[in-house]
């Protein structure tokens, strides 16, 4: 008996391809995310992992992402959950500023300290600026968050993995979680006991379903799950890599 | 202390458009529909009636209607529950046919008498056959169901009715019921007390939202509620009570 568990980062945002801080700014996915999306449930499809369940975080490009997934994999009738405890990592002051320009403005340490390190946060965002979510009412029952290091989204997603998303699998349900970059990385560092300085160099890829079979201590049969189109997976790895260049 | 419940019925769909017998097959919203379920969305967000959650049937029309139209209204986020409860009515062993074609083979008196008669039920639909859901997974908690009449639909979508939406409204949020035709008449019948014949007369709209205010009773305050775009709705009834014509 194993438990099957599907990670899916959400397809290019509109910021993913103007190269700014996105964070927990709601943007759109562009057309080719769009297009990624809808891609990511054909995979499925062909490959009859059919989710039971979705969790998805409060944001549209996750959102989206999911609702065109399952329509192309004809399961877009299936239990919806969602939670603040997936989105994106908060990436404070930093968001919406041009990536190119904050690595030409702060260089390229402190640029890839903000971008990469486990625990140190990007500067917290000013209240009530434009780029923070402070009021925004879906936001009412979760704290106040002004900026994230990757260690703190670790620790407001676990307990929602714990939570919710492991009593699904525990119950035989194929759970799809479609997410963003940082939240799946969290998750993918639990899972496979990814070391805090190893975890820098993991990247997840938009579109393309990360499948993992578990085994009933969840733990993966084989490490770093299996994505679906693998060829297009490391060839979306590198240039994620490359992103801010 | 009033409670707020939006009505809406999903967009064109393309069978809508083919004028089909449509029913329970899953098919798309049309080009048509998709504007009109973000124009939907953004009546409830110009009127600022912001749904906190929405109930959808397991149909893909009124799933991709309720997305569209939350996008729009920057909704996207909030909880969903689904429920075959809320599906069209079952149209029997008419599903796929084309309308026009049924009422030049069965006759005028016939034809309205399964589209319009409160409890005569279209002939039932060979299990097994192209247009039937007996296997469908998304049923599998459900009874087979092989043709409905409108009084099916209200005895099957009530305690759907009784047991999730209202608790949604007793709790105090705005609620959305994106469904269809049938299961929303059956709603409305129930609110608004109308009697077995009268509902015959009645007709909804695609695309405009339908809002009540209930009463502490859960009894309309104003009886059939208010069409955000009353012009827009007096038109597409007109043009409803057509089809088939």
């Amino acid at each position: 008996m194993t438990y099957t568990l599907v990670l899916l980062r959400h397809g290019e945002s509109e910021w993913n391809a103007k190269n700014l801080f996105t964070g927990w700014v709601d943007v759109p996915l562009s057309e080719k995310g769009v297009e990624e999306a809808a891609r990511g449930g054909r995979l499925l499809a062909e490959a009859g992992i059919l989710p039971d369940v979705v969790h998805t975080s409060l944001l549209r490009r996750a959102i989206t992402t999911a609702n065109l997934a399952l329509d192309a994999a004809d399961r877009h009738w299936i239990p919806v959950k969602r939670d603040w405890r997936l989105n994106e990592r908060h990436y404070g002051a930093l968001q919406g500023k041009d990536k190119k320009q904050t690595l030409a403005e702060f260089g390229e340490e402190q640029f890839m300290l903000w971008r990469r390190s486990y625990d140190v946060p990007p500067p917290a965002i000013e209240l009530g600026s434009e780029f923070s979510q402070d009021t925004d009412p879906r936001y009412a029952d979760a704290p106040v968050v002004q900026s994230e290091c990757l260690k703190d989204v670790l620790v407001r997603a676990l307990p929602y993995w714990e939570g919710s998303v492991v009593p699904d699998l525990q119950a035989g349900k194929t759970v799809l979680v479609a997410a963003h970059g940082n939240s799946l990385r969290a998750i993918i560092k639990h899972l496979d006991g990814i070391d805090d300085d190893a975890i820098a160099g993991l990247n997840v890829p938009t579109g393309i379903p990360l499948v993992y079979e578990l085994d009933e201590n969840l733990a993966p049969v084989v490490k770093g799950g299996r994505y679906l189109d693998a060829d297009a997976a490391a060839a979306a790895i590198a240039a994620v890599a490359n992103q801010g260049r």
